[in-house]
Parts: C-alpha cells; structure tokens; sequence
C-alpha cells in the first residue's frame, strides 16, 4: 500500500522537524530523514524512516524536500553542499523567517532549477498531523497544488499566492497578534494577582472571546478607511487606558505592556480623533513607505 | 404587574446610563432619572420614566439608586447635595474607576449611612438588558444579595467580594486584556495591509481563538510558578519577536506596540529563563509591593 504514496525527505530534525517526519511516516510515506546531528534520527529509524549518510542523499532520495531548520542561514549551509541535486525537485521550507529571507532562499533555490514553496506553520509540534494545525504557503503555485496531498499530512493547508515572502509575513502577523493576546493576558494575571486560572476560565477567557468577535468589525472600518465610533469613542478609551494604569502601578504591576498602546491613543485624541473606534489606531501605526 | 417590582432611581444618563434605565424601565420597573442636563431624560421620560427635578428628589424616590456618571469626582460632586438622603438605602455605583476610587467612594457613602455596592459594566451600551451583559459588582453582600433580581434586569451579574475595589479591579484586569487583544489585532492588520476583513475572518480570528485555548495552561503554570515550557521555549519566542519586529519595519510600520513585550522576553532570557514558556515573563512584571 505505500508504495503508491509520494516519497518525502524531511532536512533539520528538532521538535518541529521530527513531528513532521513522523506525520509522514504516520500516513504511510517513504521518509527519509536527515540531520546535523544524526542520533536525532533514532527514533524515527525505528518507525521505519530511512537515515541519510549526508545531505545530498537526503535531496537525492526524494522529489520533495522539506526543510526545517533553526533559521535562514542554516538553510542555506547545509543545503549548499546538496546544491547540485536539487534540479527538478521541490524544496518545501518551513523553517521560520522574515519574507525578506523567504524571498531570498526562493531565488536561490529557483536558481539551481528547483521549485521553492515557503511555509509558516501556525501550530506547536504536538498538533502536527492533527486537523486543528494550519499551515500556510506561498511561492510556486503548481508545486503547492502537485504535492497538496502530500502536504495535507501535516495540517490544514493554505496557499496564500505566489510572492514566497507572503507565508513569512502572514505568519509572523499571526504571532504579532498572538504576542497582543499573551500580553494583555500576562498584564491581567499580573494585575489581579490571585489564583489565574479561575480568573482566566471564569472571566477571561469568556470576555476575551466575545472581544474577539468585534474583530471583524473593527476591519471592515479599516478596510473602509471610515472609524466612527458606535458606541466607546477613543476620548473615553484613552481614559481607561489611564486608569489601568492607575490601577496596574497602584498594585506593585509594572504597566509597560499597554504602554505604547496608550502613548498612540493618547496622540491620535490630542491630533483630534477622539471621535473615532479603537480602529483608528491603525493610521498611528503607518509610519512609512516601504 | 408592575407595581410589585422594585422602584429605582437611575442618576447620570450618558449613553451607558440611559441604557441602564430603559432596561430597568423594559422590565416594567418604576423608574426615576436625573441628568444634570435634563434633556437627555426625554426619551426615557416618554417611555414611562419619571423625571425628578433634583438629584436628591431622585434620591428619594427609590430604595436604589443606581449612579453611571463620567468619573468619581462627577459621583461626588452630584451626590453630594442630596448625601442627608442617602441614609437607609443602597448606592450602586457604576461609574468607571479605579479600585482606589471605589474604596474611598465606599467609605464616603457609608458614612453616610447607606450601602454601597460598586460595579464595573462589561458591555457597551447596546448590550444592556441582554443575556451576554455582564456586570461585576464588589461592596456590600447584603446589597448584592437582596437586589440581585433588579440588577440582572441590566444582564448578568457577578459578585466578587466585600472589597468594593475588587469589581473595579477585574473590571481594568478585563481591559487590559482586551486592549492586548486590540494591540495585537491592529499590529496585524497593519503588517499584512491588505483587506483586513478577509485576513480578521479566515486567518487571524480562527487563530486567535486557538491561541485563547492556551491560557488555562499558562494561567496553571503561573499559579504553580513553573513555567517549564513544553514546547516553544522563550529563547525561540525571542527569536520570532524579533523576526516580527524586523517584517514590521520593513513594511513601513511602526513595531512600537510588541516592543515593551520583546525587550521583556529578552530580559528574561538574558537572565536564564529562556528554557521557560512565555508566562514565566510574569515575573518581570511584577515590579513591586503594594
């Protein structure tokens, strides 16, 4: 039955690259594996992946390379001495970076005549293989639509066009609000200083979560460049802000977390937009042309 | 029907406190209102609410007075010339503030001879009167407790203890989480800058949600003060703020709002703390005793 499925070479063998193999190995496909340091392989030899000697055989075993490494340098030295094998294949590279480095290794790689899909995998790697893991893609369309089943294995896919710099940036705007949410959570638990996890069940979670679907809102006032307020106008914000603050140093809690975010709402009221939606924030944060 | 239910008096009618006494009034309660610009009375007025034409005949005419006013010097200021009718009945004061503020509003009040129960409103104006409003209240048990029934008329409710600065405290606990939420919302949509509804819908929303599902653990190794990460460590967490910062910038967007969180991550990591999870940053938050 296995031999039907696509061989897959897996490169870079930390907790995320091994999860990964073994979601390839779980769903029955020839995984070859290779790593720096080979006794990361152990395992996963003894589920039946086959061990590499080198780099070059690892790409050489396989039409499809996925790649995860520490970050782009690495990529870039351990694929180097494999170069002249990789014409023909894909490279398939989820090692976290910025779209700048994504676009830079995908002229590299398209320059020694290889397909180069990007990907940022929006999960930790005990949900890999799982339904809940996501993982986003960018550079070449018809390698992402060849190998989408082979993809699949891992995650939920999303291919998000072909700028190989736009899984990066999708990604790491991603963490960027994930960053705000661990932040404001970090603050609140600081503040409230008693048991968190009753405070983060009973009242947290719940409020966060119906904050949540204000969301969409909020964008399509972005989106229409128009930040009326409905009801809370960015005056009255600007002074809870201020009393969190208040409340947040009166309790030994260092409030630096929400202070930028006061500093701009405080000047967007000052230059006049007291008006408006929380939304309006956005504008404070173009700072300049690319 | 109505003449079994509890009157009440409803002083300061903002946008917040008209909707408190439409709901009171929905619910066929006998509602009297003051605004120190009796105006924003009419509309209620013609709903069947009673106009007083001081604040201490509003007082006078119900047993509970609930107050919504701008600030607490507004509270003081407005309550002050009818504070010889205070005694015997029950304030509940949902002004925004701070806990400072509710506990020194507590003492005045009771000095006066009534109950005092403060309350921090969850909801925006449109929400009042519906099943998703909640209310957390601090103070007075016995107040709590005997007007229960007339106080979820305004949606629900929860109290948090006799200190009445406890309702004001989870109340900018809360906030301070959902402007996290908002920070990190806005730092995204303005990194990706293309439509922000369709990147809020089909990326950020599902993965904010995912990413709320974390806080119960983190809440857990807060309150065990261990913070072993399990997977993503803080010294990688560091690496991806940076990467964001670096993708920020080159979009031409200000990375103000994640900056106070980064140098928190390198701190704690600079400082051994980099095997942890990210709420080991707790700590650094926690700068003084109170």
């Amino acid at each position: 039955m296995t031999k039907n499925l696509t061989p897959v070479t897996v490169v870079g063998l930390g907790d995320m690259g091994r999860a990964l193999a073994a979601a390839f190995l779980d769903a029955g496909h020839p995984t070859t594996v290779w790593n720096r340091t080979p006794h990361r392989a152990d395992d996963l030899v003894r589920r039946g992946a086959t061990r590499a000697a080198t780099a070059a055989d690892a790409v050489r075993a396989s039409r499809v390379v996925v790649v995860c490494l520490l970050d782009y340098p690495t990529v870039r030295e351990v694929l180097a001495p494999a170069g002249g094998e990789l014409a023909g294949r894909t490279v398939v590279n989820l090692t976290n970076g910025t779209p700048a480095q994504a676009a830079e290794a995908g002229d590299w790689v398209r320059g020694l005549g290889a397909d180069y899909l990007d990907g940022g995998i929006m999960a930790i790697p005990p949900m890999i293989g799982q339904p809940g893991a996501l993982i986003l893609y960018s550079g070449s369309k018809g390698a992402y639509e060849a190998e989408r089943e082979l993809l699949e294995r891992l995650g939920g896919s999303r291919f998000l066009g072909t700028d190989p710099g736009a899984a990066a940036l999708h990604d790491l705007a991603l963490l960027a609000g994930m960053y705000g949410l661990f932040g404001g959570f970090l603050h609140a638990v600081a503040m409230v200083d008693g048991p968190a996890r009753g405070f983060t069940d009973e009242l947290l979670v719940p409020w966060l979560t119906a904050m949540t679907g204000v969301l969409p809102e909020l964008a399509d006032q972005i989106d229409a460049g128009k930040y009326t307020a409905q009801s809370a106008n960015l005056a009255m914000q600007a002074v809870s802000l201020a009393n969190i603050t208040t409340a947040t140093v009166d309790r030994g809690v260092d409030p630096a977390l929400l202070a930028p975010l006061r500093a701009l709402a405080d000047r967007r009221v000052s230059e006049g937009s007291g008006g408006d939606d929380i939304s309006t924030l956005v504008e404070g944060l173009r700072v300049g042309a690319r």
